[in-house]
C-alpha cells in the first residue's frame, strides 16, 4: 500500500490541548482530528470534560471547578487519569494520533501527561489557544455554551454568568507553556500570533501548518458537479467532453441561483477543473475563475472513455476487485480513491483559507471534498451520492457543517453506481430527491 | 493556463530579510527565492551588500559598518535605496515576489521600506532570522565569510576578527521587530522556535511553511532512474513494466555502491514511484522503503506505452506542439512538466526535511527535482539529460548544490530526446558520459 505521506506507522503523537474555557479547544481538536482521518491517520479525541460528566454527573455550578475547592479536585483529576488512560490503550491498540482535550492550564497537569506519556512510548505536542478578545470569548459561549449538556434547561444569562465565572476560577491558576516543557505552537488571539517551538516531525508539522490556515469567520462554501456531458448521456466515465444541451442548460440557470445567494461579489471564486465540461458549467457566472488541475476526475487508467458495462467484460477481475476495496482499488494506470484524497490535500487547505468559493467539481472529486466537510470514514467516501444539476451549500459552524442542497430542476441522467456487495444505504448519503433547503441536512456533530 | 496555486497576477510581496550578519538571510533568501521560482512565480532577490560593493566599493574594514560611522552612513543609506528603487521598478515590470536582503536592523529603515512599498502597493512581510548561538554564527562565519568578495586575500585569522567587529557594530543599533511593525516570521536559533505574526495570504504562508521545514544539518540526497526496464527497451514511453536483465544487474549493484557511501544505517530511506520499475530497482537494497504516488512518472496520457515515432504518426499536431513549448504542453489526458512540478511540491518540501535519502524516479520526475536544486530556468527543465545506470548525489552547501554523478557502468539503451528547435546545449545540462567523482559538477551558486 502507498505511503501518501511519509509515515512511520510506528509514530504515536499525543496533541495535548491548553487553554483557557471558550478558546476554541475542542474545535481546534475536532477539526484537526477530521483533517488526519481524512487523510488516512487514525485519530481519537479524549475530552475530559465528558469522563467529566460520565463518571461525576454533568451539571456542576462554577464553584465545582474553583482550583481552591478541595472536596472536587480529586474528581477533577480523576477524570484527567481516565481519558489518559483511555488514550494510552488506544495507542496500544495501534492509535496513531491521540487528542487529549482539556484546559491543561497548569504546568504540574502538564508535566504529569508528558511523563506518563513517554514511557508509553508516545510523542508530545501541545496546543494552546490564548485569547483575550473579549468579543470573540462572548461570541464562543453564545455559540456552544448555551447548548452543552452542562446547562441543561437554564436561561441563557444564568449560562453566560457561570460560564464566566468558571473562566474566572481557571484563570486563577492559568500558567502559559513555556519553553522548556517541549514541543508546541501557541495559537494567539485566532491567527493574529502563532508561536512554535521545538516542533518536528511531518505529522507535528502538518498539524501546525493547518492551524496556521484556520479561521473562524462565517462563510459558506459552494459545490457541484459540471453540467450533464455527451459522456454521461452514454454512460461513459472520464473523457474530456463538452455539455450536453441539458448541461449547456444548468451552466444557463446557475447565475440567477448565485445573484440570490452571494450576490456581486468581486471576492467571491468560482474553481473549476482544468476539464471542459466544468469550465463550461462556469462559463455563465461573473465571477472570478480558477482552475485546479488537482480537482480533475479521478484517473480511470485504461477504463477512461468506458461504461461500467465493458469494463466489466474487458477487466473483469479489475470490476470484481473494485467493488470489493472502492477505497484502495487503483485502476491500471489511474488512480484509486485514497489516491484522490492525497491529491486533494492542497484544495481542502486553501478551502481553510478562503471566505466564499464554488467549486465546480466530478463525482469523485466531490465525493472526497464532502469526507473531509462531513468526517465520514473513509471507507464510505466512495459511494456519497453526488446528483447532478444541484447545488450544495455548506456552511461551516462550530462543531459540524450544515449541508442545505438546491437542485435547479434542470433534468439529467443518473450517473450514480452504487456496487457495494451489501447495499446498506450509509447515514451520510446525501440523496438525490429534491429537498427543501428550509430543512437542512444536518449531519451529526463530530465525534467529541 | 492552469492555476497550481492559487494565486492573483496582481499579488505583489516583498519579502523583507532581517537580522544581524551571518545569521543566515541571503542562504534563506536564496532557498525562498529557489523555491517560489521553481513553483512558476516570479521572484527575485535585491542584495544591498551587492550595492554597496558595486557602487562604493568592496574592501571595507568593520568600522566602515559602525552605526556611529557618519562619514559613511549616507552611502550606507545610498546603497538600501539603489536596492529598493530596483525592487520597486522590478515590480512594476510583473515581478511577483521581491527578496530585500539587508540587514533592516533598524525600525526606522524598516518603516522606510514600508512606507515605500506601501506606496506602491506592494504588500510586505518580513523574516527576522535570530540566533544566538555561538557555534552556528562562527560556523556560518567560516562556511561563507571567509570566501565573501568583501574579504579578498586575507587570512582567515583577520577575516573572522573583522566580520566578528563588524556583527557587533550592527548589534550596538539593532532593534527586534515588534508586533506593531506588521506582518513577519521570525526564525530564532535555525529551527528551535518559529514566532509568526499577522500572517494571511497564500504566499506568505506557503513561504512561512517552507521556512519551518528548512534544516541546515549536512546530508545528502541520491538520485537515480529505475534500472533499464522492457519498454525502455522498445523505446516506449510510460507503461509499468518489469526491468530488463541488464536493468535487474544495475538494481543488483547498488547495495555494493551504497555500502560504500551509506553503510548500515536505520535512518536512511529509499523513496521510489509506484510503479513496478523502481520497486524493482530498489529491491536489493538494504534500507527502509516508501512508495510515493507523486513520484509516478509524467503521465502521458494516451500517448502512453508509444514510441515517439508513432507518437508523431498518430498525433503530429502534439508532437509539434510538444516541441514548441515542452513545459506547458499537456498530453492529452496527461500531464505537462508544469503539472509534474506541482505534483512534486510535496515531495521537494519533505525533501527538505529530510536527512540522507535515495530517491528511485524516472526521467521527467527526477528533471523537475534536478530543476529545483539546481535552481533551473523552468523552461530549461524538460530537457535535463538523466542518464540510466548513474547514482547522482546531491550535497546542499550554503549558496548551492553540489552535484556528483556515479555511472555504475551497466549497460543501457540512451532514452534521451532533445527535440528542441534550435538545439543549444544547456550549461545545466547534466552530461551522461562517465565522470570523475572528485571533480565534481559544481552549479554555479544562486543568482544572489
Ligand atoms: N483559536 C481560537 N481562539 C478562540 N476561539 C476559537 C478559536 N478557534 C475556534 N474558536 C471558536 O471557539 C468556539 C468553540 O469553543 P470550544 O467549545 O472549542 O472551546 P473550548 O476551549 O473547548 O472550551 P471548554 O474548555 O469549555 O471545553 C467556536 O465558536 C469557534 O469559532
Ligand atoms: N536560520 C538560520 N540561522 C542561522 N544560520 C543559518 C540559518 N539558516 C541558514 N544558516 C546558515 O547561514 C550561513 C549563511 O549565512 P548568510 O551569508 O546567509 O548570512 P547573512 O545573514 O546573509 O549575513 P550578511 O549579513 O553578512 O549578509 C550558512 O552557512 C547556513 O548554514
Ligand atoms: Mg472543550
Ligand atoms: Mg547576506
Amino acid at each position: 500500500r502507498t505511503m501518501l505521506y511519509h509515515l512511520t506507522s510506528s509514530a504515536k503523537l499525543a496533541c495535548v490541548l491548553v487553554g483557557l474555557p471558550a478558546r476554541g479547544k475542542s474545535y481546534i481538536g475536532q477539526k484537526v482530528a477530521r483533517y488526519l482521518q481524512w487523510l488516512g491517520i487514525s485519530t481519537k479525541i479524549f475530552n475530559v470534560g465528558q469522563y467529566r460528566r460520565n463518571n461525576f454527573g454533568a451539571q456542576h455550578t462554577h464553584d465545582w471547578f474553583a482550583p481552591t475547592n478541595t472536596s472536587t479536585s480529586v474528581q477533577r483529576t480523576q477524570a484527567a487519569m481516565l481519558a489518559l488512560e483511555d488514550m494510552l490503550g488506544w495507542f496500544r491498540e495501534g492509535g496513531q494520533v491521540g487528542i487529549y482535550d482539556a484546559t491543561n492550564s497548569t504546568r504540574e497537569r502538564r508535566a504529569l501527561i508528558v511523563s506518563t506519556c513517554q514511557q508509553a512510548g508516545v510523542e508530545i505536542m501541545f496546543v494552546e489557544s490564548i485569547c483575550d478578545d473579549e468579543q470573540v470569548i462572548m461570541q464562543n459561549i453564545r455559540e456552544v455554551k448555551l447548548s452543552s449538556p452542562d446547562y441543561v434547561d437554564m436561561n441563557p444569562e444564568e449560562v453566560i454568568d457561570d460560564f464566566v465565572k468558571r473562566i474566572e476560577h481557571y484563570r486563577a491558576a492559568y500558567q502559559s507553556l513555556e519553553e522548556v516543557e517541549g514541543a508546541y505552537v501557541k495559537l494567539i488571539n485566532v491567527g493574529a500570533m502563532y508561536i512554535i517551538n521545538q516542533i518536528t516531525g511531518f505529522i507535528q508539522s502538518r498539524i501546525v501548518y493547518y492551524l496556521m490556515n484556520l479561521h473562524i469567520q462565517p462563510r459558506s462554501i459552494y459545490l457541484t458537479r459540471h453540467g450533464e456531458s455527451f459522456m454521461n448521456l452514454e454512460q461513459r466515465i472520464g473523457g474530456d467532453s463538452d455539455l450536453s444541451p441539458r448541461g449547456e442548460q444548468y451552466a444557463k440557470s446557475l447565475p440567477a441561483f448565485f445573484a440570490r445567494h452571494v450576490g456581486d461579489s468581486n471576492t467571491f471564486t468560482v474553481w473549476t477543473s482544468t476539464l471542459k465540461r466544468t469550465m463550461q458549467t462556469a462559463a455563465y457566472l461573473p465571477y472570478r475563475k480558477i482552475q485546479w488541475r488537482a480537482l480533475d476526475e479521478i484517473d480511470a487508467g485504461v477504463c477512461d472513455g468506458l461504461t461500467y458495462e465493458e469494463i466489466e467484460q474487458r477487466y473483469p477481475e479489475d470490476f470484481a476487485a473494485r467493488d470489493d476495496d472502492k477505497l484502495n482499488y487503483r485502476y491500471r494506470g489511474g488512480e484509486s480513491y485514497r489516491d484522490l484524497v492525497a491529491r486533494l490535500e492542497p484544495v481542502i487547505m486553501e478551502l481553510e483559507r478562503q471566505k466564499d468559493v464554488l467549486v465546480i467539481g466530478h463525482q469523485a472529486v466531490l465525493r472526497a471534498i464532502f469526507a473531509y466537510y462531513l468526517n465520514m470514514p473513509l471507507e464510505e467516501l466512495p459511494y456519497i451520492k453526488v446528483p447532478l444539476h444541484t447545488v450544495i451549500k455548506m456552511t461551516p459552524k462550530a462543531y459540524k457543517t450544515v449541508m442545505e442542497e438546491f437542485p435547479l430542476h434542470v433534468e439529467a441522467v443518473d450517473t450514480h453506481r452504487d456496487g457495494r456487495k451489501t447495499k446498506k444505504r450509509s447515514a451520510h448519503e446525501m440523496d438525490g430527491a429534491p429537498t427543501n433547503a428550509a430543512a437542512p441536512h444536518d449531519p451529526s456533530p463530530l465525534a467529541a
